[in-house]
């Protein structure tokens, strides 16, 4: 199978599970349920839980296993995306060209359906976790996912990114917020998808490596992208982040050395998924795709 | 040793632990991390832990063990209203006469220390997952716990409560905002100890529904005491909540009717935790306390 080919294939089956992970609406709670469905099923790309379920089979496990984990990381993305578009945090009124969640069912329905959105995807874990003779490894995917989500993971990233808006920062603190509101789920992602295929705690180690520098790789080659968007849309001269004091990658360590480190964190990426062999493949074709992308 | 005496430490072994489990600032996210501590500590009574452990106790599981499901219930309650004080929500700026999150730290970062501690309840029953021989029990005792927590519990009675706010609701709407909003959370206090001391499903069944009932009371006693403080302080006449579209009990059954059923309630809980013979008598102690408090 082409690699785009399986690429849709995953999606196809992640988004069949979180219709029925979400057909859980009554008559009491539906507008909250049809909110949380409205931003899951908003045009996401599914990189979270496509990279769950092909690291999981890169593995030698199988896809139903790890299905739970993967979809509950899409529901986590999606509640922190909810969260982060409020007026009292981003104020966003579009993503992905559509009206935000809060936009169409107002602010407290949002908030709740974020909250919702976090809630089912443990849920989802712990109901898979019953009905394991041995859910150790099980257990293992979950945990990293908590801790990839947490105040010491995703969490941190949004707050130190809301209470610098609007401010100078520096490469360390730009550093951070990536490697926190970014590379913790990513990581996770391919964590949760090692454990999913009961792998040992080296690989897991491992891939959780690969997935911060495919993290990274993947946040600063968006911020080359604004940089082209920037200066081809907006007709603005290229830097001028910089001078309205929006920290990026290009605007703190320039546009050649950027790209530099977005080919040298690929690579690195790219170095631990070839180490498995064959069964990489498709990994290796969705990292280059991922950086190499232009929009 | 009195039951007051027992409630006391408890709530000082609960506070012991909250505050080692909430020891996880760093120069980064130490800004969410101190608005989760401000109203983890703002006062609240810790009934839902308490119960917890009560409950653990009573069936001869030890406080230890059922410390981190307790906690969890603690930090799942208090992110509730964090985020139900918002603006978007209930728009309190006060709560236990101290102002609410969002009026010290801005509702961006309330809203992320609501999420975080949702997050964090689940890392730290993931965490003492993971130290478990045979975790079968305690999967459940989390499971009841994030149930409860969801949009078919907690989750879901917020988002009644939020649409049908200024109408006039059904008895058995209102029952329904009770039941999920309140008694969800309190009946898997008591089931989360049942299986924290490893005990069968008829049991964690059993307690499910005495704590349901217990709920119920504690919400009707808490809306006559309302109704008191209305006609004794603000000095408007018994019965104006009713004018006013917001439904209460009392203003939908009579205040005799609802007296009977706080009554009734009691001695559901009451009579299952009597089942349990001299070793719920602190549980007893409390549950009558809890609904003939006159605050």
């Amino acid at each position: 199978m082409e690699w785009r080919d399986q690429l849709n294939h995953y999606i196809e089956m992640i988004n069949h599970s979180l219709r029925e992970y979400t057909n859980i609406g009554d008559e009491r709670n539906h507008l909250v349920v049809e909110a949380m469905q409205y931003s899951l099923f908003a045009g996401g790309k599914r990189l979270r839980p496509v990279l769950t379920l092909a690291v999981t089979e890169m593995l030698n496990g199988t896809v139903e296993k790890a299905m739970p984990y993967a979809c509950a990381l899409e529901m986590i993305h999606t509640y922190s995306l909810i969260h982060d578009d409020l007026p009292a945090m981003d104020n966003d009124d579009f993503r992905r060209g559509k009206p935000t969640n809060h936009k169409i069912f107002g602010d407290g329905v949002a908030i709740l359906a974020g909250d919702g959105l976090l809630n089912l995807a443990y849920e989802i874990m712990l109901q898979d976790l019953l009905l394991k003779k041995n859910p150790d490894s099980f257990i293992r995917a979950m945990k990293c996912i908590g801790n990839a989500a947490g105040v010491r993971g995703m969490i941190g990233g949004q707050t130190a990114d809301l209470i610098n808006e609007g401010k100078s920062v520096t490469a360390e603190t730009l550093t951070y917020i990536h490697q926190q509101k970014t590379g913790a789920l990513l990581s996770a992602s391919l964590t949760a998808g090692a454990y999913a295929a009961e792998a040992d705690e080296q690989t897991a180690s491992e891939l959780a490596a690969a997935g911060h520098a495919l993290g990274m790789a993947f946040q600063i080659q968006d911020d080359l992208l604004d940089l082209d968007g920037s200066a081809e849309e907006l007709g603005k001269p290229i830097g001028s982040d910089l001078r309205n004091n929006k920290a990026t990658f290009p605007s703190l360590y320039g546009i050649d050395d950027s790209r530099k480190q977005v080919k040298s964190l690929t690579n690195k990426t790219l170095a631990t998924f070839k180490s498995y062999g064959e069964s990489s493949e498709f990994l290796q074709s969705l990292a280059r795709y991922l950086v190499n992308r232009r929009s």
